[in-house]
């Protein structure tokens, strides 16, 4: 690899004058500023990115926290792909590049030392949930003005920046159109309400039945995690409940899918099947029997948002109180077949 | 943030010696070290990943080249979400971060640069094509004894280190099921020719033809770009043909989804359906009706493989002639519905 002192042998200077020119450091003859550039394209230099960093002070990365799960394929999940590419391709526009960083629950949280370390110049936090030690570490972040968001969560009293979607509003919609359809014993399976995004969606649904006169009964709330299989299992406890249950609204599409699944194998025919509402408008929605009405949330703009609004600030490399963002994107109800009356659906 | 001469004056050593003992260079007494630790923890010192990085010659990231197309979702094509979930988890399992570098067909590639400005400490390269620029970045990389790899593309001739899969017999494979079935005129939809794993489907293809005496017919080959969209144009053409063609072997199930989709809207109803096998046994395989038989590729594990076999290698920091690796994961038929006979299947 070529040397820093080759090229400032052939262009017969100091190693000093060939970093003041390449990192354009200082005041300089024009007649040495050429001479040094042809010798570093003569021998194909290239000063380190680091050390060119160093004197920059910046890394060229925008930093994305990711929950790592061990065999849990994050990229293949609809939420966390479509956030990604939206990431990604605002990253690309502005000539930075994407370093993911994977943390687990019992990683010790240390945020700021990605930027005190420089691997970060901006950082996107994703999947974050409401526990002491992430607020812990967010609010250091907060505390050194440092540049970062979080993506569909919100911490109530804390001032983050944050990319939200208007989930309260669109269980709303979800739930009211199935009670405009005619169903009334709506049952709901939520997420870990440890996320800000499912106690938005809680509220939606309660809010939804208290409007049109029905009563919120603890028995029709089911959890889930988000997974196929989590929505799976819970079919088994809506097909004994019988006629107690004619509809469900479900948090994301993989649950409502397992959910169709798991009715179908215990026998359950397409036209007795319970009215179902999924989350997400993922692309599983349109391919699955019935197809599945879904709320569409725009993950892939919230990604390109929040690249776009931390790097839009970076020459001044901090986002200082009267300067933090909170941006709430529009979701919309998608009505396909599987929440259709079945006297009403077309077979 | 606090500085190494303060981390210096609290120890009361030099800051040569903070250095030396943070990047624990040297040989040096018990007692200053423990002085030096114990001053860098209390003034919540961490030294610059990029000063640390300079001393070790090390970025700690692992880069992924990626083809970058505006608006298309990358992570969520199941091709690049799986491979990147296996880069992601093994990566972590070596301490490594992932940096993700996008580029598009008009940016100049310079993939040796990612090295020499210390971007990156191996590289990993997904979809990548048959043309001239690309192998020439590829064999400069190889002359530099870059630690390297390719993902799922092959190329004649070089001796570039490799994780790819059985494409030609998961091809062949494929096209026997179809004629074992009782098909006779079995269309390709292939993808674009400057991938080796288009090339060797093709292969598997016509052998398969070829072994049970089978025409190999030009008017049945058909080419997509491996989107939805491409095969749901390509139903027209091929619903045209009326019983030319009695099956359709396609190169992903992204197409094949599409064709089934494009054949449906023509008024194809379910019993007279052609034999359809996808390619890669995506999520959506099992969705859709009918069912969709598809050759499972271990994606998630050529990730996991890629990132094994090269940071295994590290302590050298380069790949020798005699030490490149070519690997072939093998791939799996999946019969489900679409490929059997209309008579045989269960409605």
């Amino acid at each position: 690899m070529t040397s820093r002192k080759e090229v400032a042998d052939l262009a017969q200077v100091s190693e000093a004058t060939v970093s003041r020119v390449l990192n354009n450091v200082g005041s300089m003859k024009e007649e040495t500023k050429h001479k040094v550039i042809a010798a570093a394209k003569q021998l194909n230099y290239y000063p380190s990115a680091l050390a060119r960093s160093l004197a920059m002070n910046r890394s060229g990365n925008i930093g994305v926290i990711l929950p790592y799960v061990p065999k849990v394929n994050l990229f293949s999940t609809y939420f966390f792909s479509e956030i990604l590419s939206g990431i990604g391709s605002a990253s690309r526009e502005f000539g930075y590049d994407l370093l993911l960083l994977f943390r687990s629950d019992d990683d010790e949280l240390n945020y700021s030392q990605l930027f005190q370390t420089r691997k970060v110049d901006a950082l996107i936090v994703l999947g974050s949930k409401d526990d002491d030690i992430e607020i812990e570490a967010l609010r250091r972040l907060k505390e050194e003005d440092r540049l970062f968001c979080l993506i569909n969560q919100h911490y109530e009293g804390e001032n983050f920046s944050e990319i939200d979607a208007t989930h309260v509003k669109g269980s709303y919609e979800a739930v009211t159109h199935l009670i405009q359809q005619g169903y009334k014993n709506i049952a709901f399976i939520n997420g870990p309400i440890s996320y800000s995004n499912s106690r938005d969606r809680l509220e939606g649904y309660q809010r939804a039945l208290q409007d049109h006169g029905l009563e919120i009964k603890p028995s029709l709330l089911f959890k889930g995690n988000f997974s196929r299989k989590s929505g799976y299992k819970i079919a088994s406890a809506i097909h004994k409940m019988g006629n107690q249950i004619d509809a469900v609204f479900v948090s994301n599409d993989r649950m409502a899918i397992g959910l169709q699944q798991g009715l179908r194998e215990f026998g359950v025919s397409w036209d007795q099947l319970p009215g179902i509402i999924g989350y997400d408008d993922s692309d599983s929605a349109e391919l699955t029997a019935p197809s599945l009405s879904s709320v569409n949330v725009p993950f892939y703009d919230m990604g390109k948002l929040a690249v776009e609004n931390l790097l839009n600030r970076l020459p001044k490399e901090t986002l200082e109180e009267q300067d933090h963002f909170r941006i709430q994107l529009p979701t919309e109800l998608i009505v396909r077949e599987s929440s259709i009356m079945p006297t009403q659906r077309r077979n």
